[in-house]
């Protein structure tokens, strides 16, 4: 799972605890770096995770996504196509669920060429022991199952990404408990090259935690992810939500109608939670299936037609994005052009320090 | 030791083995790409080792020499001054030797953005356990006692000098035997992207062999070493080069001068070697010396003037580059906007082979 792009947790009641995430907001004006990793189409657990917080908080705050290729490819190096394909599917996304380009910067990681000096200059003054002591990247490696072949640029992407977080002088950084590490080693890498310089040239951030929990997989048996195909996507047809919410587990002991059924680890009313407007409705409808007589055909029936109406409006807007490439590319070139003259300001000001800028 | 940047060995008698270096070159046209760590002025060592080639070399080929500062970082990240005040120094070096920038393009590392992003590129497909097993780092590792401490960049610099070396497609690197393993990396870098783009995007290189030993430092007891402030710099005063060949190490054991001395060892020989145009001279001081009769002090009176002469222009060209610092400086932003050019050309070429290329 990786840090700060691509987090899918799910809603614990409420669709959007945003006064919780205000909680950490100080007085000072702040800037909020986030983004997906372009290794798949996103899906329900991204929505609710991350891309409703986005599309509220980009009136309030500067916010700046990034689409992250250059990490996609730390775990993808031998197939670019894949990261490369997925690029405008994750534009086409953004759109679609309202994140708005005159409000949030959009850019490309690798049309920012100053991520990678930043990310060089950084490498300096992170020890390999302390990359590998890193939490998040120890528990990454782990699950990756890289075993002796871990790729270089996926044990230092916390330098990458320290880059990243930087290069836009974020303040508020959208993460989970378990990125907490990542936010800890940028803070030491900003606070190592300001003393280097003698002068404040680098920004410290703070989480804004997510006390969501992360959406689980149709199947109830992994987090959802777009890499392992259990997912339902924002762009899934009529046909693809009918099928992933029939095939979705509930109580395996609940056999008959009439019999009590468990609630707890049951998705269906996990994403009724995550998704149904109506919170009323899905109190009445547990407590119907807590005490027997509620079929599991009914309650799939309720969470089907919420997503329906959910993810059809997006689905549309998403195919009309898809259907003008140009534009898609004209959008993201944009909101480069704005994030390069940014981020070119801070690797400036890293080389002008360092005594490095002589033309 | 660093690799392809500075390396500073010695003649093994005929001052400069143009013939053998060139037994390496093929028919089709070569570039050249060579380079120093931007960590101090340069020496003696240097001159013989690999500025002379340079002279020669740069008027049958393309060459780029490349002022290695990020390089130079990768062990003073936390001392950027120390790589930040020799760029000049190493520029005017340069020049005063007679490495002509209308015919070698001479440029700084830290302005080529191409080379940072062909860094991150090659990092996901080289594994950490790569760069460990690579006897060039292994060695420097221990011999700059890092302990727990090694900066990330430098256990991942031979991916960065890959990136260098291929940004310029480059085919010949000036190295001895000790870096052959830097070569053997960047050509393996070369094949997996070549593989990925299902196209030669990236050129493989060829080792220019230098057969000719590494010059001793003045007390016989490291190799010269601009860091370890034992070496006689190119810009060395009158006094300077006195006092080092003063204070030379001879033979240990050559108490009276009628003893027989040896010349195994004997550094003012080395250097004799290595610097003394008139080589029968140089046999006939073998001789006497040997058989017994000749005292240190003549030795070191021949090769004195030796030095003296040698240095003298070179020092005087250097003052008068180092006096005009804004020239030294358009010099080496004119090298660096080519080098720019032609770097992006093949950072472009793998993002549009990966797909990323969108605008």
């Amino acid at each position: 799972m990786r840090v700060i792009y691509s987090l899918p947790p799910v809603s614990d009641g409420n669709t959007f605890l945003l006064e919780t995430l205000f909680m950490t907001v100080t007085s000072q004006p702040q800037k909020i770096l986030t983004g997906d990793r372009a290794t798949g189409q996103l899906h329900l657990g991204h929505f609710v995770g991350s891309l409703q917080q986005r599309v509220a908080l980009q009136h309030q705050y500067q916010q700046t996504i990034l689409i992250a290729d250059m990490q996609g490819l730390t775990d993808n190096g031998h197939n670019p196509h894949k990261v490369a394909s997925n690029i405008l599917n994750v534009m086409a996304d953004y759109l679609a669920v309202g994140i708005d380009p005159t409000k949030t910067t959009i850019c490309l990681q690798s049309a920012l060429p100053a991520l990678a000096e930043l990310t060089m200059f950084y490498s300096n003054v992170v020890s390999v022991s302390r990359l590998q002591r890193n939490p998040t990247v120890k528990a990454e490696i782990q699950s990756k199952q890289f075993g002796q072949s871990i790729p270089t640029g996926f044990l230092t992407y916390p330098i990458s990404q320290a880059a990243d977080i930087t290069a836009f002088k974020a303040t508020l950084i959208p993460v989970g408990d378990d990125q907490l590490p990542m936010i800890e080693q940028t803070n030491e890498i900003v606070r190592k090259i300001n003393t280097i310089a003698d002068k404040d040239i680098l920004v410290e951030c703070q989480p804004l935690l997510s006390h969501v929990a992360r959406l689980p997989s149709p199947d109830g048996k992994n987090k959802m992810s777009k890499s392992m195909g259990n997912c339902i996507f924002l762009g899934a047809s009529e046909k693809e939500i009918r099928q992933a919410v029939k095939a979705m587990f509930t109580d395996p002991n609940h056999l008959r109608i009439e019999d009590p059924g468990q609630i707890e680890g049951n998705i269906v009313f996990t994403y009724l939670d995550a998704f149904h407007p109506d919170k009323a409705l899905v109190a009445q409808l547990k407590a119907h299936y807590q005490a027997g007589g509620l079929g599991d055909g009914q309650t799939k029936k309720v969470l089907e037609e919420c997503l329906q109406e959910l993810i059809k409006p997006i689905r549309e807007r998403r195919e009309l994005f898809m259907s003008d490439k140009a534009q898609l590319i004209d959008i993201l070139r944009q909101g480069s052009a704005k994030a390069h003259e940014e981020s070119q300001q801070v690797v400036n000001a890293v080389k002008t320090a360092f005594g490095l800028k002589l033309f």
